[in-house]
């Protein structure tokens, strides 16, 4: 019988964050209290109106397949979405409903990336992307980003990288892992040097809303009507296990997204086509906006109590969820990097994060991920066993 | 900017079916009325236990992630399934959920096909399996089977057509498009014969449970337990629209499924998988059979009176809802291949069914496949309108 599995499967690495997470859980059921700083998924749960809206629908028994692109109403819903907070005038046919940002990643790579083409990314940069590169047997060229650009590409560097096989620069607007964000200019500046090579910018806006400052974070859409958006309602819309995302794609590529979503996925998940609908809701959007605050408020907690502890942060984070902290001053000759670093949070402090290395090679060693994931008692009881954690150890 | 799309998206053809099923909504559009066999989807919606356990899981909100591989009380459940059904003891640990049939296929063809690779299909076949094959930069090689065979794979294929680089065969039983299943000893066969070669055999079940004696229908795990099987809540269960199927692995697989499972899709939709559990409840089953009883009542009413309009079956259908017909008789200078006819049901007996084309190459314009996802009385209304067309026409 043969055994082996696929060069693909081989190169696609498991994240450290499963470890941490796989023994944390093992510590709670010997009774330990963890706080889990790790994981990227907002503790708050789906808007009532959202999950009111997902039981009526199931009462009609709207259980069947939608059409792969997903429903039509929902589309002409997310382009309203676009004029009402970006003035922006998009077409609904050029929406794309996907089973979650993941989908949304896997048909941008799968329509638009060739068998060893390359793909610019950050490094630092949420990990899945890289895979959904090799995973079309496509390459991801991680260029590594410090805080002197905010963790970003810019210009210069999708100058510098570009090479003859180069087909897409992706980016994320704010960031997984370091909550930087991209404006206008910013924007502007890497689709002039992405068109210049004749390519395409891809912009991950699936952390847009939980921004301090929402309104005024532009989507890529505004300056470059031909860039692809992935977005989701995850994060925002606090909707992670339903499994629900979308594209923003130019109108000539509709066919070939409707055409590899038929295949790969069929289609959204109905129930959640239906309940979505009602994201957009005022009473929603309140809510919504309450729970952007909090993370806000959360961040402007954790962060200076961070640096208190020896934790850096060269350049501001501002958005989603997460700090990238340099642990530099946290290693010594027992704990020589954030792997270890990390093992140790959890095993005596009880606080487990996730070490750089999940986001790439680049200073991963010296770098943490903090998700600020739960409310701001847990990030204060957090803080305190840092800091009893430090006083003993360092 | 650079419009072009990779070699890969440009090999992956649109369906035939979703031309005429547009055509068929826009003829509706006009007032005129169509029967649709084309679609490869119950009619029957989601039974009211499973949609009840649906509200309640949304009512206690549980909206979050769910681990890459599913809940374990829902693999636990599936696990009991095998026992149930099949006298089988799988461990749980085995079973992956997974986003629909597709998410399943998809890890199985990016875990274990390397690029340039080959998976051994029929032809004709569920036109997404070579589509799969593609998009990780695989090769399907597509085996011409005829009524001699039942449309399937048999030891002789695997041993004439096996190449050095083919590392997996996939085969259905009951089959798409043909109905025609596989039995223990033939599953034995192909089972040996893969074996001898050193490779992997993965057998598509989504449609066990939809067959006059569902209850002899032997798993492939009954006689190979390292095959791969790939199963789906979408067809006997009538969770189409939920997005939720399963694979069933060795457990030396389960990691790499784990990994890449994280990677491209986080996990199966939540509130599919706790309605799930609900599937398996005494009074859903014997909904369940009861459907199943509808189905073969149907094929028992369609296929004779098809063979009596001069369609032609080589093969005798006994599962799936499915009927694959030679349309031979059928065609002539006006409508010289399946595609030709198939459009002109469509138009001029507004009765849509899906030509050949969809399935393969290998007989596909004297082919095409009816549906019988429609209820008896409309499949009668089916007939008489072919009958009619027939009559003006041939």
């Amino acid at each position: 019988m043969n055994d082996v599995i696929s060069q693909r499967a081989q190169e696609i690495q498991p994240f450290h964050v499963m470890d941490i997470l796989a023994q944390a859980r093992e510590l709670e059921a010997q009774g330990r209290d963890i706080i889990h700083l790790e994981i990227g998924e907002p503790d708050f749960s789906t808007p009532q109106p959202v999950i009111d809206a997902a039981m009526k629908s199931l009462q009609k028994g709207e259980t069947f397949y939608t059409p792969a692109l997903g429903l039509t109403a929902l589309r002409e819903r997310l382009a309203q979405w676009y004029r009402d907070t970006h003035q922006l005038d998009i077409s609904y046919r050029r929406i794309v409903v996907t089973p979650g940002a993941s989908g949304a990643l896997l048909l941008v790579m799968g329509a638009l990336l060739d068998k060893d083409h390359e793909v610019l990314m950050t490094d630092p940069g949420y990990p899945c992307n890289r895979h959904f590169a090799r995973f079309v047997e496509g390459q991801a060229r991680s260029i590594p980003v410090g805080p002197e650009t905010a963790y970003q590409l810019t210009a210069a560097h999708i100058h510098e990288h570009w090479q003859k096989n180069t087909q897409l620069a992706l980016v994320a607007s704010p960031s997984n892992p370091t909550g930087t964000v991209l404006n206008r200019e910013q924007l502007q500046s890497l689709s002039d040097a992405v068109r210049e090579h004749r390519g395409r910018l891809v912009v991950d806006e699936i952390y847009h809303g939980l921004t301090s400052n929402a309104e005024q974070l532009p989507s890529v859409l505004e300056v470059d009507d031909e860039a692809i958006v992935v977005n989701s309602f995850s994060k925002f819309f606090g909707m992670t296990g339903w499994r629900l995302g979308w594209l923003v794609v130019p109108e000539s590529l509709v066919p070939v997204m409707d055409r590899l979503a038929q295949n790969l996925f069929l289609a959204a998940p109905t129930i959640a086509q239906h309940a979505a609908m009602s994201a957009f809701e005022p009473a929603v959007m309140e809510t919504l906006k309450w729970r952007s605050q909090q993370f806000t408020r959360r961040r402007e907690m954790l962060l200076p109590a961070l640096k208190d502890l020896g934790f850096q942060f060269a350049a501001e984070p501002e958005g989603a969820f997460y700090l990238y902290a340099d642990c530099s001053q946290w290693l010594n000759e027992q704990t020589p990097d954030s792997l270890t670093l990390c093992r140790r949070l959890l095993d005596e402090a009880g606080v487990a994060i996730t070490p750089g290395h999940d986001f790439g090679d680049y200073q991963a060693k010296t770098h943490c991920r903090f998700a600020y994931t739960t409310d701001i008692e847990r990030l204060s009881e957090a803080v305190r066993r840092l800091q009893q954690f430090s006083e003993r150890y360092r």
